[in-house]
């Protein structure tokens, strides 16, 4: 039977006219063995900061709406091109503009969410032998007017669009050939991962691993679409893989699937507040007001009716941030706030959690052993992460990688 | 009462985000003087040959269509920088592509007819007291394919929504303030032109005046759209100009407005033809079944039943049309077949012409008295145009120039 594959290629994918020109013969390959091919793409590596470059020079604060006409340029010059190198190698291919495509979204520029995708007319184009390509990143209001999804958003393009046309798998080309247990610049032992859950994957993002856009993961995970991560540098096409998949079965047999981290984030602490109803509504809503994301959140009871609140934030928000929260720390009669930009999270992710315990205990053990202290500790059922002084960071993941097991034999 | 303007930017005017904001402040001192204004940009220099480059180094013989989504993007670019020039300018302006703006055309990719404007949502954002910035040289088929009208389309464009829009003006903006009697290049004491009529420009520049696009002419003189030629380099507003209307009482004033020539032409000859009805057609059909344009035809009937045709070509035609004609007259029996690529046409132009006999003789006796032979002659209502050999094109552009008492006094 047919199969049809959703391919995305990254701007580093299509960094040239040659390297364009090896991801049509790529392309071409899947054709032949009897795929239907819809293939989506970023904008040339360099071309969107160029573009940024064009607006910061005349107004980097301007309306989002005609940044957005300016952004979406670039993934629109990749999909004229690819369709030609396709059309060269006697693969006949139609290109398609996010508003071409139907690709709704709300008019959230610069950051839009899809909303639907009519996919009637690319329906009939796939069922005439074309190979499609599509702009990734972008959109069209209900108004007609053009969205980008953000940085990053051709991952969720691929996606959206492998749900809408039912496809049997999302291929997602980057320049590593797969997910591994953790960072391979951190630890050189780190594991290729053939097969693992959405679930996890989803954590694993979360947490910081950058192999796959988070929304993307979100939405695979949502509708239980397939992505397979593979390196569009490969030679073949038989190359390393990761499956990633919602059959929970395979996932389970293991206990521990990666350690994932990032440094992106800052620590906040308001410490003597007076622990009545409605305390952290006020001292996080005020936060929140202010368009902060606030990630992980731990309060202690201490004795004398006095609470503390340490929580995380994105290291961009941090000054912001902690002014808001002496301010309303003061209001409150709090003995201390204060906070530290220089440190890391770092979580282990892993399917089989939920049903073994002394996961965390372990973890907690060998970073001690290190003597590496934990500021903050947060659990869901498939992860557990902490946060620690960043100048560990190398050091625990290692620790932890190799306490889990996840070196390659 | 409230002027509505249709202002055009070429490539040069919008070469730069520095220029793009001086372009900004010109539109800004229109709006302030109570008119609505609609902007039609082109793509910043060097883009369009940037995107060629890029398709060129693909696949320069592939599919138009795919083309047009590339070559498209430099006037989006454009537009989106354009509007949030305005904006920073407290100047409240929306940008259109030629799709969002339902420039409807045929389907002939690369070279697409305007077939009509839906200007409903534009009127509306004009009514909001938004400025228009509308991207030229694109627009929409009617199966939501982007299309580009060519090279210098965004001239047509500017004129084709001023004519939807029912504007008071349509103003172009180039690197020169005007029309000239002639090219300065070629003789410097040619006057600028203030005023002229549609149907002088339209000769003008189908005979070689580069100031403005033919087909935006045509589109003008069809519809009764003044244009109005400005310098973008000029510093004020009140600079000079010339003033293209369809008020023909003016213009009879004049006998001769210009001089236009061009060098792009070649010449054809075949001799000794039998003169039968058809014959005509059997010679010129050939040619034009190739999509090879004829420009002058001259047939002159000699001696002996035996005839003549002299025709002139494109110059990147000829070897092809020289072919083509070399292989129909061996097969109507001709006794020569010849060509010449070194010809220069040269016109005058006026709309005083028709109502004042002896404009042709005095031309040719300026002509003769510097020794300068005529191949060829073709006349309508309101210019004579001439085939001479190219090394005498400027010595003859002078003494026309001189002898019409076109020089600045």
């Amino acid at each position: 039977m047919m199969r049809l594959i959703v391919q995305k290629y990254g701007g580093t994918s299509v960094g040239s006219p040659e390297r364009i020109q090896e991801v049509a013969k790529r392309i071409k390959r899947w054709r032949d063995k009897g795929n239907q091919v819809v293939v989506v793409v970023s904008a040339m590596s360099g071309e969107t900061n160029r573009l940024i470059d064009l607006i910061n020079a005349i107004h980097p604060t301007g309306t989002a709406r005609e940044k957005d006409v300016v952004l979406s340029t670039g993934e629109q010059v990749t999909i004229g091109l690819l369709s030609l190198a396709l059309e060269k190698i006697d693969c006949p291919a139609r290109s398609y503009t996010g508003s071409q495509a139907n690709i709704r979204t709300d008019n959230a520029f610069s950051k839009a969410r899809i909303n639907s995708i009519d996919e009637g007319k690319m329906r009939a184009d796939l069922e005439a032998g074309y190979i499609l390509v599509v702009a990734g990143f972008q959109g069209v209001d209900n108004e007609g007017n053009i969205t980008t999804l953000g940085r990053g958003g051709s991952d969720t393009t691929a996606v959206a669009l492998a749900v809408a046309l039912k496809a049997d798998e999302c291929q997602i080309y980057t320049d590593v050939d797969g997910v591994y247990t953790t960072d391979p610049r951190v630890v050189s032992t780190a594991s290729h991962i053939p097969k693992m859950g959405l679930e996890e994957m989803l954590e694993m993002a979360s947490q910081g691993s950058k192999v796959l856009q988070i929304r993307a993961v979100e939405f695979a995970y949502k509708y239980n679409m397939p992505i397979r991560v593979l390196s569009s540098f490969d030679e073949g096409d038989e190359g390393k893989s990761t499956l990633v998949t919602g059959e929970e079965k395979i996932m389970e047999e293991v206990l521990v699937r990666g350690v994932a981290f990032n440094r992106d984030e800052a620590q906040l602490t308001i410490e003597g507040v007076p622990d009545q109803p409605g305390v952290a509504y006020k001292i996080l809503g005020a936060i929140a007001k202010a368009n902060i994301e606030i990630d992980m959140i731990v309060q202690n009871v201490s004795s004398a009716g006095l609470t503390d609140f340490t929580f995380t934030v994105h290291r961009n928000d941090y000054d912001q941030a902690k002014k808001i929260l002496c301010e309303t720390g003061k209001s409150l009669g709090a003995t201390s706030c204060r906070g530290d930009k220089k440190i890391a999270k770092i979580s282990i992710v892993g399917g089989g959690m939920r049903s073994h315990a002394g996961v965390a205990s372990k973890m907690f053990q060998a970073l001690a052993k290190e003597g590496i202290n934990i500021h903050m500790i947060s659990t869901s059922e498939i992860k557990v992460s902490v946060v620690i002084d960043e100048k560990y960071l190398e050091l625990a993941v290692r620790t932890l990688h190799e306490a889990f097991g996840l070196n390659t034999v």
